[in-house]
């Protein structure tokens, strides 16, 4: 039997060895959705914890219900491992690593060669593999296959298939996750195309198809280079309607009566997370190869670099008006996380805030019902503290910088001396509330 | 009675004379809509033609139906003249004149001041006088009312009520018209909001009210901004797709295939008509006054206006590939209306390249089905052709400047010796076609 009648023999059989490489939040939510379709899967990362996590069936990750983990992790379809020589028996790699940008916003690939050279070490003939993680076009093509074909000594085709396939987690979506996520494949032949797609048609419902890795990898860079570009357009038409005695809140409310052609987006204290804030400077980075400048995402990147600033600015004018400086007040920020209601402070506009907030005298506590601590980028330890109608009057300023659930707008409106409203959480008229 | 009275009596027992100054696009189709309800209109335009059409009952305006319009006059219910003395007969005045931009960009406010001054001169205490053109916010307080009160010697409020409400108009689209598209009110005063909420609900079904003319104002600038904004980010990507052999239509197809926060765009020569091109930079223009730098549209503005002429670098390059140039060679131009299915070729990009390439010493003809003859910003004079397998063959070059849905792909792909697609319109793979 050749290879390619192999492994789709094993497709159809449920007998593949699934081979995850990356645990995170993308990686774990897609080896329960296979192994909760009856499919082997073997998890890799090199975090111990994780591995001793999974292992016994504790979830770390908020997208995924904890019975779902504890069941296929107790009938032995999901493990974990960091022995990477374990990828020899998978039929089918699927790569989920982190790709950040390093501190001068450069791509930072490492992540994703590591990845390559420990699968090109391991791996046996016969074997799919895609990768998951955002990155440029032409990564999975001139990046990735030039190491896989190096380290393993095997040629592409005649012994293994390599794919893009991007991850669409959403954290926090309640409607769409893994299974019901309409997941774009992009396969360097067809054989690795219609490979791929048995494969992930065993653990979600619409795999849709294009010509090359290089499409799919620009797919998802235009998804997320759509987000940046229109909340930082929303986040400059805010500062200019604040000038302009506009509420840009209003403003967003009648547009979406629009029927046609408008999708509205928020204002805020800037981008946040580990996709919107990145994946569109993967782009701008290749495409400075073509002799090609980006000037929208440039752009984009400048609003969104200057907005913690700029929040900090609209925090001093709050203070201001009550004759006081951040130097020397006692300043309460609600909210850490990115977005509401996930344990995520990654890339958090509102941590920055707090750096500047802090290096200019003020005196910070923070309250987050989800992250009960966190460090700064400048390495500021904050422990999250409980609120209380008396906590809140202590500060001199409330500010608002996640609009979790949780929060009750009228408990803060009442007790706080002032608030910056970075996120219209206070609908209510007040003269105590700056807003955004 | 009271003033406030008598109109809101004369609503309720349509009793009204509604005055619509400025009989275009926006204007003509509104004044039929209300008289549709049995309200009686009076259109007041400068423009002889028009108003001899009108009183014939010859429509003009591809989105109005003919029998519509004749019906409504004959009933008598609406009438035009360009006697604006006629003014003082009015209860309302809904004002629907154009604002463009000058030949720097700056906005053209002549039209505006022009029909408040007649108004001032004319109108009748009691009056409600509302804009619809699009504009800066701040327009309606700071420009439009000194100059009524001033002319008028009447005082806002005591004597009539000033507002503004956006035209949504999207001509072509099938769907959504003026009945049923929701309308943006901001007024003055709370009266005014009163008053206008119930004229227009006398003919459009939902009305949605804002704070201030000033929100309402921003309402219409947002959307069309977040228009421009995504149509010159799509147009960036496609350019740099291009040179990373990446079919960026297919990648817009697979983006959508995500069912969440997501909008598709479609690359294209550039924007036209009289919305997109223009909105944004009344609001750049009045953000200097408040010492701010709107970034994203004046980015977004640098693509767009060197779009036609990267166009003009395609059909090149095109060319180039027989060993041709644009010099000497005959060129066709497919479609010079700035959008699909419709007779509007104003900001055309089409005319704009055509302009380029005649200077390059192209050869030009066009063929459009809806617009026979055509003046370009250059003062060319050109007449639409007739389309044959013969007449295509002659043709060095033909490019799809517009996706009229009359275009058969087919039929252009097999007579045609070298397409330049810049609509996606000719979706079979072929090595005669270069696409956008």
């Amino acid at each position: 039997m050749n290879i390619k009648k192999e492994i789709l023999y094993k497709v159809n059989n449920k007998q593949l060895l699934i081979g995850v490489v990356g645990l995170g939040y993308v990686g774990l939510p897609l080896s329960v959705s296979f192994a909760q379709e009856n499919n082997q899967v073997l998890g890799f990362d090199k975090s111990e914890e994780k591995i001793k996590k999974i292992n016994s069936g504790e979830n770390y990750i908020g997208d995924i219900q904890d019975d779902d983990l504890i069941s296929v992790v107790n009938k032995g379809l999901l493990s974990a491992s960091n022995d990477f020589s374990l990828i020899k028996k998978c039929d089918v790699l699927l790569i989920c690593v982190p790709t950040p940008l390093d501190k001068f916003r450069k791509p930072d690939m490492s992540y994703i060669e590591s990845a390559c050279i420990e699968i090109g070490k391991n791996m046996k003939r016969g074997t799919f593999i895609c990768l998951e993680s955002t990155t440029y076009p032409t990564t999975t093509e001139h990046f990735m296959l030039p190491i896989i074909e190096r380290e393993s000594g095997f040629k592409h085709e005649n012994d293994f298939w390599l794919a893009f396939s991007p991850e669409r987690v959403d954290p926090g979506n309640k409607e769409y996750f893994t299974k019901n996520t309409p997941k774009v494949l992009g396969a360097l032949t067809k054989d690795g195309l219609e490979i791929g797609e048995a494969i992930y048609k065993l653990a979600i419902e619409n795999v849709h198809l294009v010509s090359s890795p290089r499409v799919a990898e620009m797919v998802k860079i235009l998804e997320n280079t759509y987000r940046l570009v229109n909340i930082s357009l929303i986040n400059e038409l805010a500062l200019l309607s604040g000038k302009m005695d506009i509420n840009i809140w209003e403003v967003i409310e009648a547009a979406k009566t629009k029927p046609f052609g408008f999708q509205a987006f928020y204002p805020g204290p800037g981008v946040g997370g580990h996709c919107i804030p990145l994946d569109p400077f993967y782009l701008e980075h290749i495409a400075k190869k073509f002799n090609f400048d980006l000037t929208m995402i440039n752009t984009a990147g400048h609003i969104d670099m200057l907005m913690a600033h700029r929040m900090t600015l609209k925090i001093t004018s709050a203070l201001n008006r009550h004759k006081k400086s951040i130097n020397g007040s006692i300043i309460l920020f609600l909210g850490v996380a990115y977005k509401p209601n996930i344990n995520d402070e990654r890339e958090s506009p509102a941590l920055k805030i707090i750096d500047e907030v802090i290096n200019k005298g003020g005196n910070v506590r923070y309250h987050d019902p989800y992250i009960s601590e966190i460090k700064t980028p400048e390495n500021k330890q904050l422990k999250s503290i409980k609120l209380s109608p008396d906590s809140l009057k202590i500060f001199d300023c409330v500010v608002i910088t996640t609009n979790h659930s949780e929060f009750d707008a009228s408990f803060i409106e009442r007790n706080s001396k002032m608030i910056v409203d970075l996120r219209n959480l206070i609908k209510v008229a007040s003269n105590k509330v700056y807003k955004l």
